[in-house]
């Protein structure tokens, strides 16, 4: 066992079925789960996690360590039972699969001290490897090496190839990627079946280094793990040939299978399977990592230098964000940046401009843009800025989705929000981008209205666990602040009141301006308006909301460059809604809009200041 | 020009020039757009509109013309200048490009009649081509062929390379991919560059019959869609070397020249251009296709058969959505579903089942699975159903979004929504897609809570234009109602109430069976609850809420198996937003879900019975 020409086959081989047995057991403990899917990727885990992984099984989370990704995240009881052979836990436990009181769930989630992150959603697993693979060969410089296992099914997603192509492109060679080509999908065969060689004529044009391997022959993955690991300038791919539910007699390569628990029949496998181990007590101790990682200093992350802005002067908030960006950069060496070819549009390309070593060009590939920064922010390596216009997030939705499953402390920059970017057309405004980051359940949500409060959203955001999302606009707007404003999460800021306020007005971003000039509007036909600018849509600072509102006679307007669904409108009426004595009226876009100048755009679309003024008039008779 | 081989060679350079020059004029007048974009594919267009496509001039989407989609939308302005040159309208109505009073918008729109999707989100083309191609091949088999134009930034996206496979898998010989492979991007240059050896090699083992050509050589691209149209069995990829800028002096293959107007220097390069034409009024007429499409009827599609259940039966409405479907694919032969391989999940393997033939697998792509659906259809063609889980809809929010500006009428339903599917654990619960689609200005969303209502709304999302999506859940539930009950899109249902009610209860899908069991406690402690079933949340039946609200007092409980925002809840308090007395308590999901059994999670999350009843009473109190 030690050393790559002298493998205990025997051993690995009975680790596997081991493996399989715990897996059975698991599943049928829980009557769900999917043991055959476990079955075909045995022989991968036992050489991986037995013989060819530095890991320290007592610190499962050790920088140093290899990380291992299980992009078939259903096939979780079979890396519960690796790491429980490896002994991190009583391979007792296994049993508790699924159950609300474990944390052995259906699909792997970071509540477990192993896991980086959670999987299930297909085709995502990739990304993070190429993220911690980036960090460790550019940042961390050291030799650990990531692993990531893919199913054949889940190789259709689209989102693998734009994995595949960034991993090579970056000449990633501490990246493996396992394919586990065991024929069968969930309701039928894959598209692919067992065609081996056109997945290896695939990843050879992707510029990996593939070996096609039996994936049931732990020498030969041995063996390829070895070359793997020999092989610099380019990633290594291990396409296995395997079989669904591998080593259980009646089941083996059977269609029907999928995501199921064998019940009866898993008794009588679970025997033969011991029948075939030739040591029932083998125990195998992981070798730990050689090179020790270096400490990473994450927290406390301060701007270079306050804004500075001068009274009168009008920058865009996406502006603004390449300048905080470089601001945190100058502070903190770990700030990296990560765009898919927008930046010279969001202005990312400040940071990339200063420490071009911190920004990573993902090209026109979202999903891997947000996959990769979330695994380059694992183990709390860097402090990862990503952007692109606002609408395309919603490219990578699920991948948001699952960085919350994670546990993610990703910052996200979405530019060029909303109907105020003027001619480009609807494709390219981002008006549902609020809704996509408020459903995130861990996820703060700044939607600053100059440059000043854009600049501390960032300082913050970079302090904030969770997922960050920051919305920035294309045009120029006014400063509103001093450079010395103090700005916190979750807490809002009067940008015009008076002590005989009739009516709250909320915008934000381009819409706090237009709420601005109506409340202005407003005043000379005698209605005194408050104006509210809320920095943070999520936490939405509630208290303030219905203070000023009843401060305002309970009426409020809202007003934003957002469709009606999961934005500030509806974030205030969630914060009005126990209130018996507040009315809401809202603005916001109404239908696909079109191409045009950005002020008549605003104005068309119902968000202008006449618009406001209406609003107002009308709910002043609510 | 008629014939392959009598390419006129200098008519198609000269019209190929033209729609450069035309491409300038637009910009310069715009003073915004794409015209070095434009210029990279000038002869490509040039000799698909005049040489290669068949297509009627004077009706653009007639069902037996060859298609072209422009993948690559910021070239829109070639587009339209191909158009003009055809003769569909005048060529100086160019210069009103991406004006608010005109239809010649930023990036095409099918506000235009010869558009007949929106793109511009970048990596969508293909997946709708590949649809149109699909239908073509399979369902009207008629010669008509299908050419998209993708940029070489834009091939980064992993869609696209979902969407070759598929097209090979499928053997979409009437399908022709056009790589503009200019070597520049936004603000670099692409990773690939003019390595147009590694396009080729990841084409042919994607499986494509593929070409390397001079994309500025007119007689080159003839050549090749000859061959294209020869080659039976696979798509053909013709990869395209081209330069950005091409045929503007000092401006061919530089970087920085990405979208912006040039302005005076475009003057100059106009005369040059001019200088350069043989013929400067060359016009060439299009070929009318050679065989009819057959004629298509999609309208008053009803289930064949009522619905049929028992009083006392239990059944999931996700298998009620599979009954339903093969039910109106029996009365119309053009309803078709796609799935991604959860079909034995979400139960369109009832139609499978019973018509193999109009049951397309996509596999676990599901970017490119709505992009097929958004092609099929176009133009009327079929009637698309689209089933995956509901939280994998989250992968195609930016499909999603594009689908409402490009006017598409599909169906998608989602199953496995929220915490109630249990112990598969949070990756798998959709928890965000009531969010998702009530942002789609043109979306209908059903939510329907038995069997009964279920069947109805796959009939009514058959004949309802726009986007239609049905939220399905796992959990077998009780018939709520009468087979022959009548179903409205917007119009809710009483399933419980009596004169003297004094909390309105809204759920749907398995929380309102927890509000009808809470109701029933609610009762027995002697509070009298009126349940509403909402059937469609967008719309949202506003009346009724706002009546029965009020004639309970103003107060509203909604629970709901979603993450607070964007869902139903928020659809309640936008419906309730002007009413000074209605107040809201909202029951949501507020964490990351963990697995667990469907109950024991409904209660942890606080939708269950019990924790209804406590939010009445604590409204009871406001």
């Amino acid at each position: 066992m030690k050393g790559d020409k002298n493998v205990d086959v025997q051993a690995l081989k009975d680790i596997a079925n081991k493996l399989r047995i715990d897996s059975i057991v698991a599943t049928n403990a829980s009557k769900s789960g999917h043991p055959t899917s476990c079955a075909s990727m045995a022989e991968v885990m036992s050489v991986l996690f037995f013989h060819t992984m530095r890991y320290k099984v007592s610190a499962p989370r050790d920088p140093s360590s290899d990380r291992f990704i299980l992009s078939k995240g259903h096939a979780a009881p079979i890396l519960y039972a690796a790491w429980a052979e490896a002994g991190l836990f009583p391979v007792e436990e296994l049993t508790h699969l699924r159950r609300v009181d474990s944390d052995l769930e259906g699909h792997p989630t970071p509540r477990l001290s192993f896991v980086d992150v959670g999987t299930g959603s297909l085709g995502q697993g990739l990304a993070v490897a190429a993220g911690m693979a980036y960090v460790g060969k550019y940042f961390d410089q050291v030799p650990y090496r990531v692993y990531c296992l893919i199913g054949d099914g889940e190789a259709a997603e689209g989102s693998v190839w734009e994995s595949l192509h960034f991993a090579s492109h970056y000449k990633l060679d501490n990246l493996v990627v396992i394919f586990d080509v065991n024929r069968l999908g969930q309701s039928e065969p894959t598209s692919l079946q067992h065609q081996l060689d056109v997945y290896d004529a695939r990843l050879k044009a992707f510029g990996l280094h593939s070996l096609v391997v039996d994936g049931h022959d732990v020498a030969e993955l041995a063996k390829a793990f070895d070359q793997a690991a020999a092989t610099s300038g380019k990633p290594t791919a291990i396409v296995a040939k395997t079989f669904k539910g591998k080593g259980f007699p009646g089941i083996e390569d059977k269609d029907n299978w999928h995501g199921k628990a064998l019940g009866a029949e898993g008794d009588k496998i679970v025997k033969h399977l011991q029948s075939q181990l030739a040591n029932p007590s083998i125990s195998i101790k992981p070798q730990p990592p050689t090179v020790q990682a270096p400490k990473v200093h994450i927290s406390d992350i301060t701007l270079s230098a306050p804004p500075a802005y001068k009274p009168g002067e009008t920058v865009a908030t996406r502006l603004a964000y390449g300048t905080a960006l470089k601001k945190i950069a100058d502070t903190n060496m770990r700030v990296i940046a990560l765009d898919g070819d927008t930046k010279n549009s969001t202005f990312s390309d400040k940071l990339r401009n200063a420490y071009p070593d911190r920004y990573v060009e993902c090209f026109i590939a979202e999903q891997n843009l947000v996959g990769v920064a979330v695994g380059a922010a694992c183990r709390d390596r860097t402090v990862a800025f990503v952007s692109t216009f606002a609408a395309f997030f919603t490219r990578t939705f699920d991948q948001i989705r699952m960085a919350a499953i994670s546990q993610s402390n990703i910052n996200l920059v979405g530019s060029h929000c909303g109907v105020s970017i003027g001619e480009d057309g609807p494709s390219q405004m981002g008006l549902e981008d609020l809704a996509l980051f408020r459903t995130i359940p861990t996820a703060t949500v700044f939607y600053p209205s100059d440059a000043v409060s854009t600049e501390r959203a960032v300082e913050l955001a970079a302090n904030t666990r969770g997922i960050c999302y920051i919305r920035t606009s294309r045009p120029n707007t006014a400063i509103l602040y001093p450079n010395d404003e103090v700005f916190k999460v979750g807490q809002a800021k009067l940008v015009r009141q008076s002590a005989k306020d009739q009516v709250l007005l909320i915008g934000a971003g381009i819409t706090l301006h237009t709420a601005l000039q109506a409340a202005d509007t407003l005043k000379a036909s005698g209605i005194n308006a408050r104006v509210l600018d809320p920095f943070t849509i999520k936490p939405l600072d509630t208290t303030a909301v219905l203070a000023h509102a009843r401060a305002c006679g309970g009426r409020v307007v809202v007003v934003e460059d957002h469709y009606q669904a999961g934005g500030l409108g509806e974030a205030v009426l969630s914060a009005t809604a126990s209130a018996r004595d507040v009315v809401v009226s809202h603005l916001h876009v109404r239908e696909v809009p079109r191409s045009g100048p950005p002020e008549v755009l605003l104005d068309k679309y119902g968000l202008s200041a006449p618009h406001i003024v209406n609003a107002v008039q009308a709910v002043m008779k609510l």
